[in-house]
């Protein structure tokens, strides 16, 4: 069965995955695009045979040819048609964040748990990385038996030329991080600390740029991730787990070596498309076939309220200086487990 | 467009490509099956919707609802079915060998010609390999000027449990160095010697494993390849270009570096798949595209031929010990360019 | 010229540096040994042709034929030691601590100043390893820019048997990092706080293993270091310095590549001696040169100091689980600069 | 016991071994030195606190205070200074090569029988680096069972400016790794082959460079070694082992890993200066042991001739382009064995 999707915001990031959809995975359609410009989704549609423009995302959700709806729309309107596609009965994949605050993915949350399925997943795409995924499963199987801490490094080569606030290093960048290490380690952030460390000089003014984040899992697990916006030398994910009986951590990425002048070494990714792209690709297959499959898989709105949850914990750390315990909301049984 | 792809030969190798095309990657749908062994054919079609099963490859290759052929039969039979294809027209893949002689290769080559259009696809699914592909990349953009050098090795684990002789390193191991060093260096192999280093007390009395293959590129380009099939710690393909300003290789394989008990270090692959999977998605993809589009792409006929032409020299050279040189009749113009 | 030592403390250290000067390095001769257990320090004598024992560590230092002192007797001895060199105006390297308290350290810096001349090197051996001077070379020559972030590791593979206390993870093990740092960016630690982790099940009750200690320069540069004692896999030391423009990292250290049973991987040193055995070699050749000429090279008193007083810093921090800002004198003039 | 040493030929390899041993390691002392450049010598000895010119070499050799004698001038005259020292029942130590033919070397390996000592010493410094000997460590501990082949690479920055042929690929850097795989294997080789790959454009038009030099061990290992002297990136020393059960090779010899500018990568060394250092240490540190405890180690004449001999051989196999197999004599028991 081949999926048909509405897609709503035909942005950047929206006609990469259209165009995942519909060259890159098997199992989908882009059959439906609407976007707030309007002349902007006619353009994007003009190039997919078959696909028609909806006037609105309300529209799309609704008609009778979508099965499934992927929002990649501005963050502000993500609650709002997430909420639409549930009261449709609709699979929604929403990129992240589910909702702009805490409070209104609780919303998606009690709609989701009001409509009795699971519906909606979460573009917390480093889940379907090959290197976080066999890190995980290298952790589960035991291989260096309890994990007790994690150093993670998080760098872009720079921050976009303007707009980009302290904040947005946790809300925007962070946030990979703090939905990962919940999924990694199977367990909640109880606790979260932003340490401030010297300034590049390559940032701007409202941006303290690097960050080190501290967050402390439930069981004692310690994890200090550095995010640096301004890095300059490329995109550079890197992660170590260390357990009682060893480490584990991610292997460079490059596919060749080159020795030369003096020096041997390998490329690093140049951005995020670079490095996640094979994860993309694992995602939206993955969530397809769930889809067409009736079964629910992946991030979905608890994870995305959680990371919301945590995110404001970790502003409020930043803004007082101060460690900051999180308090969260028991998990409903009804997100306890995956649905088939 | 989809394109709808019958099988003929549904062993494990047909299945491997039955359940890519139709679970790992987008555009092609499998409608018809068959094999020598009907029931097989019978069970693979059960768990493929909409798949018919055809009585013999020239039924399934007569089909009208067939747009393209996928050869994945005993290599015997590759140039019988492949014939027929070109005769219907119809667009073909064929796993290596493309015919189990030169001679057989020729007679697909002047079927081709006639036919006046490039239908046929053969399996060297190196040339897809991220890997390799950044090699040639960085090779062709002149990042170590020109290539002088080449250092293979092909490590298999263990070979197959019975049958597997001398011969066959050649033929079914060594052929993949054959044909991707053509496509590397985009030049003819001139000549070709076979060393016998010491044997693995591991190989049966048939096979002296390993062998050193060394292949004469007519530009003067030395490659020596390491061909060993009982290697026993892993799948290990290695390769190093070395050029007049610096040396390109392929980059270690391992998600991730695990630190255990005084060492650390990564994972080898266990064997051809799990080191080519993506290589394998990255040909079918790249071969129903070019389908769908009419066009034609990747390793063809002629280098089916050439590759046929370069073995049966090596194993000359295995026979008699000796150097011997390269005859092959010039590249028709029909196969100097990608059709498009 | 062979500068002729004498050894006060002829435990394992001792022994092990008896050793270096006599069969490994050049420019000196053990001659006198003396340590609390006579027996012991006779044994030791017996195979150093030319070497006496001298009743205590005071007329040992007396002797004339004794030009250069190393204290390598219990910690709480080296004070004593130390200070009747200087009052002898001899040469004398202390194995770390300079004193078990700042008040202590304060002590000896106070008589070597107002002896007028530097005397005293602290065996503070990392300044003298091959890889963390690579990773200071380049630094400084501003391969990366300004640096923002250092993160550490320092792993042993276990706890001495008893006795090793939280404490102690500060005091023994961390406290090479607080004199790495301080060197390293030539500029002093404004505070520090100590996280705590997940505890690992391999550590004993008084034991909280392992720590994470924060210290911040006085320039803002945040090093975060994890001191692990029961690291289990092997004695691994990681540094990664964060610059404005990249990073630099101190490099695997294994030998050899050995590929076998589906891994790759190099070996991780087993002990510190194995890891810095380079590096005490330097360390000792330098020192032996440097009192042969009268010039003075290396960590001295002040730097002995320092890390005392970040030390208590630190243990202030364990115990108040509290950032602590370190206050520490001017350096005075005396210690400015390397004395010629 | 210091070993009063004397040098014969203070050029730039003299001075830095009379370097060497009076400022990196222990156990020697330069007492003596001369050069067929007399003034050279004076002023090499101007700076050496009792060192005294000799007129010659055979004075030198003579005097009674030179307990050893290091020959390091042109390789023209080695083969008589060392027979001077045998016939003085002196321990010498000779760079390669011992003599310029296989036929000098034997009249030294014949005259060190007559006196009935083993007392030469050649210089085949790679036996002594620690990356060869931890490989050869594990090879002999089984760690990879049989080895059956060895794949090296020896690479120079560049040719001298002048006067470097494809000769001297072999008699000047190939022979490093003809006595290096005698010793690893502790076997003779049996055959050699030259191959010519394609020639770079910065070699001169006496050079065809680089080259491939097979070498066949007696138990059939097959030795290739590129000899790259032209090789422009920098001084690059590869060597990997094939067993049975698993492959060594040499790690990267970096200290740092530097990430910059969208590459992550280490340092090659520049030059065999800085490759070699260490190598050049230990091989002197454990000469000067030896001489001063009357044991013989290392590599002695019988393994400069049977470098000669191979030698020769590969020279034959050049300029044949066939495969020559060696004949050499039986080693005699006198040099079967570490005399102590």
């Amino acid at each position: 069965m081949t999926v048909r999707v509405g897609v709503i915001g035909t942005g950047m990031i929206g006609q990469s995955h259209i165009q995942r959809i519909t060259e890159a995975i098997p199992g989908g359609q882009v059959v439906a695009v609407t976007d707030a410009d309007i002349p902007r989704a006619e353009q994007v549609a003009a190039g997919l045979p078959g696909a028609r423009v909806r006037p609105t995302g309300q529209d799309l959700i609704a008609a009778s040819d979508v099965d499934a709806v992927l929002v990649t729309s501005w963050g502000a309107t993500h609650e709002e048609y997430v909420l639409a596609a549930i009261a449709a009965r609709k699979r929604v994949f929403c990129e992240k964040p589910l909702a702009p605050t805490a409070d209104g993915a609780m919303r998606i949350v009690e709609a989701e748990m009001a409509a009795g399925r699971r519906l909606v997943q979460v573009g917390f795409m480093r889940r379907y990385d090959p290197g976080y995924r066999a890190l995980k499963q290298a952790l589960d199987a035991g291989q260096v038996r309890a994990p007790l801490l994690m150093h993670c490094a998080h760098r872009n080569p720079a921050a976009p030329p303007y707009g980009f606030t302290t904040d947005m290093i946790i809300s925007d960048s962070a946030v990979h991080e703090i939905d990962l290490v919940r999924w990694l380690f199977d367990e909640e952030i109880a606790a979260t600390t932003i340490l401030r460390p010297r300034r590049t000089s390559a940032a701007g003014e409202d941006l303290h740029d690097p960050l080190v984040v501290l967050l402390e899992m439930t069981s004692g697990v310690l994890v200090d991730v550095e995010v640096f916006i301004n890095a300059g030398y490329g995109y550079d994910i890197r992660a170590e787990v260390v357990g009682e009986a060893g480490t584990l951590s991610l292997a460079d990425h490059g596919e060749v070596m080159l020795a030369q002048q003096g020096q041997r070494g390998s490329r690093v990714p140049a951005d995020w498309r670079e490095r996640f792209g094979r994860a993309f690709d694992v995602e939206f297959t993955e969530w397809l076939r769930a889809v067409a499959e009736g079964t629910t898989a992946g991030p979905g709105s608890w994870d995305g309220y959680a990371a919301a949850v945590v995110t404001d914990h970790c502003l409020r750390a930043l803004r007082t200086g101060r460690r900051v315990e999180v308090t969260m909301p028991e998990r409903p049984d009804f997100y306890a487990k995956v649905q088939e």
